[in-house]
């Protein structure tokens, strides 16, 4: 009977032991260090460097497009500010090959009959010189199906296309900028355990999306001088501007599409046009006036290194059995070319080289460093599909096949890592955090949210977000997750917009952001155990 | 006591008389037409051709810039379709001499180092050519007392001038349109009686404006290559222009300033830059960076006809005893030059040319022509400080001297008019009308409103507004208004700005307010009485 009791007792010891270790109540008295929160606070709240920071990537040295010799200086002054802070192991580790970079030197659109009009345009990234200015007439693209092109063969070369009909706008009666409010933040704490993921596309959408390839690929045969379009959102002045389109064949998965950056890939030079100008000329085409433009287009290509770089630095790790455990904290640094990239994501960047530096010093205060490495990582390519962090992931965690499957193999260092940061969402103050699906750090994210809800931060939310790189993480079973910021303008000015700049990010939001980022991280590096982990393999659609 | 008794029954006669000719109680019972309301409502809401007016004011002849071959057109095609309206004796009324036009061909502003990026910018009407492009290095001139004068002399020839330190932004958290709600139209209903009037400028505030002449004076002096400014208002792309500065001398009233239009005034470069390119360019100045930028600005300037017109338009008056008596509609016609003056003034001269298209249409209907003349004026020159209505005023009823002084003589037809309305402020349909302090019109706008409730029209104010062409009538005594009207973005978007064009006008709003302008005509061309004046001379400051 002892042994039987022993048995029984071991085994009540166990459970309690496990109900220690996994129980709510334990997470829920996850602790907080509250020296290092007041030392955080006071270098981040009072002693920010980091619209400084800000400065030098966006008016400097923005925009910052993957491939482009702007954000090779952008990268060189990173690395050495974080060098001069104290940051070790500063380092850019290739991915690739990405293809060739792109850089606009001048451009300039009139429209200059029936009547003339300077024309608010951008050209869209990776668009091919117009060597000029070049004069030619405007027409109308209007092709609902696929019957329609007849009407056009033939009738194109060296005319400049309007790709779309004209947008009609709604006057600004609601604010712009916004910040999220209880209904906002309340709806995100509530949400359900994210079903299944990924985009889903309704038969007619997925019409659209093919009538739309089908209508690129005829452009493309017929060769016109320019597409312009005027994008779906933007206007008084706000245009929204990404990469040139070139025609995938029919059925290609997205992220297998030829971007306009791969070399020898053919490219129409395309514009986006603010839509009161573009809707000026089609309605007077539709009146039956004679339009004509005059563009002038000058460019470079790079194709001398077709190799891109993530920007990686470290607080290494101390503590003799977890010093190798790896926390990280990143965020993409390259941007758009029409602003200078400054929500989009030098806010983002700017945050986190700001949390490195808070760190650096605060551990000095404290006279040690952290137990885990804390790694930074300023990723690229990220507007062209999350390249640079993906790669990140297949050289050091996890052997990745296509989107949404599962990894084909597991690296050491996957087993090492314990959590990744990641901040891409504009430049509004954090309020809280996604959960990603993993609710076992609900209580550990709720503790460390505790002494940051006097800045506005205090809600945790299991649903998904996506679109940056917390994903690449995510998709390999490793903790990734995307903090919850306020919208400001993001949506409506400046995300990918000419207006992405250095006046439209506020001081303080980054502030708060950076000063809670670090305390994350620093948690995350003190904590005994690593982050808890979501099942591998991985639901299907979840990422 | 017979007689005393009869002396007594006339003069209650006399006092009961008194009574139903002035008082309230009669006023309140101002007749409205209701066949004719109908009719209007019928033509202005349902067959309106507003916004084919507006397209060709603006996206096929706009901007209309006073002076221009464009505005010449403008109003050849407006005259044109009057005629083809059946509105009857339309001409042309010269005024001036103005000066001379301006045509802006093409213009190119871009920073070229320590960066490169395309910069948003309008150049100033009546800027001069800049043959180039030219390369230049760009200056702060940061002159907050003329002692820092010194520090600039000699240094400035050939350089690009940065007149003005960087403005801070705020996000746009607040609509930047919006209609007037009930606390604003009330605010209006309960404005006292306007007292005096005339901007009043604080010492301070004179001071400032004494020192920008300083400055203004330094500079033309100094001969820079361009100077730029980034004006108090406007973001997100949305830059207000209007004409380059020229010094006056000391003491010049603001309205004998010589304008950059005066033949022989010398113009130096002068454009206005997107806020946050002025604050990058700005900022990599404070940091020690030399900026150059590269400006190519092609112009000309129109010298042989120094003249400017007024385009007048009639439905006859066709009473024999009132037919000659004048109820007049207006709207300034020109516009400033970097968007197509859609809602300053396309949308006013829309509306009263559609006006009198509604009105020639019921009056047809009826089968009869106007009791009194209803005329149309479209102004020119209202930019340029309302020169082409006071012109008009001068030549027909008084002769006016200085801004603020009582006419120096009437003309005959001083007499024989009743009443001008004016539209001018935006796009916003007609919440009311402004009294402009005539305490005796509001009995009878009060009736002629009732009809329009439904559309939002109800409010009467006693208040004064001013800016626009309805003091040019109400300066020499006679009845002249200017509509209440809702804001929507005038005043943060369009209101001389690159984005004052087609597509931030709102069809219904310009339907509604067509429809009421016709029927205040209406109403007054019918009425038995010319509409009650306030008395001459002026009070002082009444204007």
């Amino acid at each position: 009977m002892w042994s039987a009791i022993v048995t029984a007792r071991k085994r009540k010891l166990t459970f309690l032991l496990a109900l220690l270790l996994w129980s709510p109540l334990l997470h829920a008295q996850e602790p907080v260090d509250t020296l290092a929160i007041r030392l955080i606070r006071e270098e981040g709240l009072q002693r920010s460097q980091v619209m400084e920071t800000l400065f030098w990537l966006t008016d400097v040295y923005g925009p910052r497009l993957t491939g482009s010799p702007q954000l090779d200086s952008a990268m060189a002054w990173a690395a050495r500010q974080l060098q001069a802070w104290g940051v070790q192991h500063v380092r850019q580790e290739p991915w690739g090959p990405f293809g060739r970079g792109w850089t606009l030197h001048h451009f300039r659109m009139e429209v200059t009959a029936p009547v003339s009009f300077p024309v608010l345009a951008y050209p869209k990234a990776w668009s091919p010189d117009i060597e000029g200015p070049v004069t030619a007439e405007v027409v109308r693209f209007d092709v609902e199906d696929t019957s329609a092109f007849a009407a056009y063969r033939g009738k194109l070369r060296g005319k400049i296309v309007l790709l779309e009909p004209p947008r009609e706008l709604n006057e600004p009666f609601e604010p712009l900028a916004r910040r999220r409010d209880a209904d906002d933040l309340l709806a995100l704490a509530n949400a359900a355990h994210p079903e299944g993921g990924g985009r889903r596309y309704s038969a007619a959408a997925l019409r659209r999306l093919e009538l739309a390839q089908q209508r690129l690929q005829f452009l493309y045969e017929e060769q016109p001088l320019a597409i312009l379009d005027r994008n779906f959102r933007g206007d008084y002045g706000t245009v929204f501007v990404s990469a040139a389109r070139v025609p995938a064949p029919p059925g290609t998965p997205w992220f297998e599409r030829p971007g306009p950056w791969k070399p020898g890939v053919q490219v129409i030079p395309q514009f986006t046009v603010a839509v009161e100008h573009y809707n000026r000329i089609y309605r007077l085409l539709e009146r039956g006036f004679r339009v004509e433009m005059t563009i002038d287009l000058d460019v470079s290509y790079h194709e001398n290194d077709p190799y891109e770089y993530n920007l990686i630095a470290e607080l290494p790790g101390t503590d003799p059995r977890i010093g190798d455990e790896l926390v990280m904290l990143g965020a993409h640094f390259d941007s758009w070319h029409a602003g200078t990239g400054a929500t989009d994501n030098a806010a983002g960047s700017a945050v986190m080289m700001e949390a490195m530096r808070i760190l650096k010093r605060v551990y000095d205060q404290l006279g040690r460093g952290p137990r885990r490495t804390i790694r930074l990582a300023l990723w690229t390519g990220e507007e062209q599909g999350l390249l640079g962090s993906r790669a990140y992931v297949n050289q050091h965690f996890a052997e990745l096949q296509g989107w949404g499957q599962p990894p084909a193999r597991l690296k050491p260092a996957h087993e090492k890592f314990s959590v990744y940061f990641n901040l891409d969402n504009g430049g509004g103050k954090i309020r809280g955090i996604y959960l990603q699906g993993n609710e076992a750090v609900a209580p550990i994210f709720r503790a460390w949210l505790a002494p940051f809800h006097d800045l506005g931060a205090a809600t945790i939310s299991l649903r998904n977000t996506g679109g940056t790189d917390h994903l690449s993480f995510d998709a390999v079973g490793l903790p990734g997750f995307q903090f919850i910021q306020d919208h400001l303008a993001y949506g409506t000015r400046t995300h990918h917009s000419n207006m992405d700049v250095f006046d439209h990010v506020i001081a303080d939001d980054l502030k708060q952001a950076a000063t809670i980022v670090a305390a994350f991280a620093y948690h995350a590096a003190e904590r005994d155990e690593r982050i808890p982990r979501k099942p591998l393999p991985l639901p299907e659609g979840t990422r």
